[in-house]
């Protein structure tokens, strides 16, 4: 439950049931739990299409084509808002966390994989299906490693948590990201040419995106950004020497995520209380 | 000069002359001949900020930072918008050309490089600084060949004219893209071979746009399209094999242009006119 700043105000977790009718009934229960007769919004793990169905959840085995929002106005009786998890974060970050006061923004979520949400013109953006924001599969080397999603060298192939894993064992410098990271910070020159070689990656698809959209600010969300200045400096390094007629362009800005691994939740309640 | 459905009413030319103002004089003269009195509107072939200055057009010597909206209204005495060619272009074709009532599209125009626009909810995107759409510089291979930009294999190393030409060379196909595309009309085998080539690099390109932006429809412009379906029908074969989850998303539309060459003039206008 958040107030109209975002600021939450109560909190309640469950973990998630295994199917969607189990899904769902937990869902109602932590709004019933909460806040009952209050609206509700959702972040969903998948592709929510504009009537709330989510058509496609690679994490959530059976759940294909589930008209989430209607079934849970149906139990609830209050208005309920679906949206792609990683828009939802977006939003929030927009509204009340790194990028607030921003109209034209893009959140990049470094994790497992990366996810994203795209803010242009003060508007978040939808797409015509809802899809919009998928950023992690623009393909940044057509002949590199293969991508669960069919294509080569997908910008998360490179950029990710399992990313930064390969270039460490190419090099020899242990086997997490963790273990980079720390290594990084005790200032092993090994681990900052990883960092630097990684930092890169993520400014190729930034500098992509900047083509694109012409944001003003990234903010960087996701596990790999607890590396804080230690990856956010080199990735700002490699943008400013990758973007053209930056001597023509205003610069822009790269900052971490400020609201964490709720900004989600956040945006979603945000978006249900707009 | 155009009325509000953008037919085109009245047309007069001339070469652009060099240096910026002589390139301003000459829009003048152009405008006061057409429409005296009436608002103006230029697409300009670099980049333009929100205040109408043009700040970098790489096929201009010399013309760097010039306040074309400002000299110009303070010349003709009218409401004067500038806007990147493409941009313009793409809002052409969005309000009285090929993808008419679309509320999401995404214009491509394949010529000697790649251009572009983006309608997302039916909002022509800008971007903070008004330099959204410069799509031909998405990173497609990272090891690729050099772009000019600075970086290696941008989309417009491969979709573009001289990208068609360099799959013609490597077959052994003519050395002009004009002698594939007429020896693929033709039914040579290694014409058609190379035209689906080209057409896979088209398509992943637009799959990168698809995850990004979830168009409904792309529009494709310029020279290339000439071709028509001997290009169009490759590229959405080649689009649904590379994206992932098809069976799960309406299909995406992919149509070649309507307005040719002048779609930069019309939707300069029509932004004016609006």
């Amino acid at each position: 439950m958040v107030d109209e700043r975002g600021q939450v105000t109560a909190e309640a977790r469950v973990p998630t049931p295994v199917g969607a009718d189990a899904i769902i009934g937990a869902i109602a229960g932590l709004a019933e739990t909460l806040g009952p007769g209050l609206p509700v919004g959702v972040g969903a793990p998948g592709l929510v299409d504009a009537e709330g169905v989510l058509r496609f959840a690679p994490n959530l085995p059976g759940v294909v084509d589930v008209p989430m929002r209607g079934q849970l106005i149906a139990r609830l009786g209050v208005p309920v808002v679906i949206e792609n998890d990683a828009t939802a974060a977006c939003w929030a970050e927009r509204e009340v966390g790194a990028a607030a006061g921003s109209n034209d923004v893009v959140v990049v979520t470094l994790g497992t994989g990366i996810g994203g949400g795209i803010v242009s013109g003060g508007i978040l953006q939808r797409g015509a299906n809802g899809f919009a924001g998928e950023i992690g599969h623009i393909v940044l080397s057509a002949d590199g490693p293969d991508c669960p999603c069919g294509m080569k060298g997908c910008w998360e192939r490179y950029a990710s948590g399992s990313g930064l894993t390969r270039l460490a064992r190419e090099r020899g410098v242990g086997e997490r990201g963790e273990e980079v990271t720390a290594l990084a910070a005790a200032g092993d020159v090994l681990a900052l040419e990883v960092m630097a070689d990684f930092a890169w990656w993520v400014a190729l698809g930034l500098v992509s995106l900047t083509y694109l959209l012409d944001p003003s600010l990234f903010v960087i969300g996701g596990g790999l950004v607890e590396a804080g200045e230690l990856l956010l400096q080199p990735t700002r390094e490699a943008f400013t020497g990758l973007l053209a007629g930056s001597r023509h362009r205003p610069p822009v800005g790269i900052v971490g995520a400020a609201l964490g691994e709720r900004a989600g939740a956040i945006g979603a309640a945000l978006l249900a209380r707009q």
